[in-house]
């Protein structure tokens, strides 16, 4: 299957409006609330289903849970994954307590930092080690994704010991480009470019 | 001018690179290199900048300075903008002394939390205030962009006080969907759907 980044950034939106509905017990939802949520147009929605060959569309809607389980089988959405924080500065503890990965199906299941003294102090429920011990504990607890918070500058350096390491996807929060292997799948969370795509739409607005 | 968000987003990461660029000392770019950046088509892109009308391809790609310059001022990308930070928890805290807002024309000129014994032990160059001063502080400072942190259950709240204090723009980092008005442009940073997009993508490896 090939499918767009564009396409799959829905499908997950779409997975996790579908979640939200599920949990609030609400049945059928129509493609077009799907596409007011998910900000595409009602086409865009019913051309990514049928792409998938998704449930079909009822008069009163696709069915929440039966739209919701297929798409979590299309796309692993529900196999538990573990995943690793690099860097416990501020970033990185409060990620580290985020309680929505672990009801996600994304358990963290180790902190690493440079700082034996911050590991040592920290207060929390999970492990944290030295990052001297990253590829020993990522091999060990079957860690298939790596959280970067570290400063830019010693982001590549991280990025590289979870290359090494071997998980499969990087999540990378530093505010600086790092180059990661094309066989790993990474995105970066940009903070100023989210800003920046807010302002850019200011000027799309009547004010 | 109506453009899409996905456009609008692009147009935003080829604004951050070409400052890159420029910072470095680079002169040109291929629209090659634009599109292997961004993570785009080199059709989408060179598509864009011809429906801004942007600047011609020369043999030696575009120029990265006055490309850079006319992005700026059609989005007004290069306007500094001030912004708050609602909830200063351990993320609004990581947040508020984000460098890397100040470079690009972000400034956060306050923080605001309900806890006036946070606000009293907080440690930083920020000016905080009890979230009751939200009001007056945002109307006092021009504060066009509000940005929530706060756990999942005040975010409706902070976003209608925001509302209410007539920003522009909201960034939510709130694991939570929240209603704001369409006159207001708003984002959501949702970590979980971060991690289900990398795993998602997952499948079109072969691993």
């Amino acid at each position: 299957m090939d499918l767009s980044n564009n396409t799959i950034e829905r499908i997950c939106k779409i997975f996790g409006h579908l979640d939200a509905l599920e949990k609030r017990g609400v049945d059928f939802v129509s493609s077009k609330e799907l596409a007011g949520e998910i900000g595409a147009t009602e086409y865009t929605i019913r051309k990514d289903i049928s792409l998938l060959g998704g449930p079909g569309y009822t008069r009163k809607g696709y069915e929440v849970k039966s739209f919701k389980k297929e798409l979590g089988e299309k796309f692993l959405l529900t196999k538990r994954r573990k995943a690793c924080i690099v860097g416990l500065g501020r970033l990185g503890t409060a990620l580290l307590d985020y309680e929505n990965f672990q009801e996600d199906g994304f358990e963290i299941v180790a902190g690493f930092d440079c700082s034996v003294n911050k590991i040592e102090r920290i207060r929390t429920s999970i492990d944290v080690f030295a990052v001297s011990r990253l590829e020993e504990i990522v091999e060990a607890r079957d860690i298939e994704l790596g959280i970067v918070a570290v400063p830019a500058e010693s982001a590549q350096e991280v990025v590289d010991l979870l290359t090494k390491a071997g998980v499969k996807g990087i999540l990378n929060f530093s505010p600086v480009k790092v180059n990661i292997p094309t066989h790993i799948v990474h995105l970066d969370m940009d903070f100023t470019n989210a800003l920046r795509f807010i302002a850019a739409r200011f000027i799309m607005k009547k004010t």
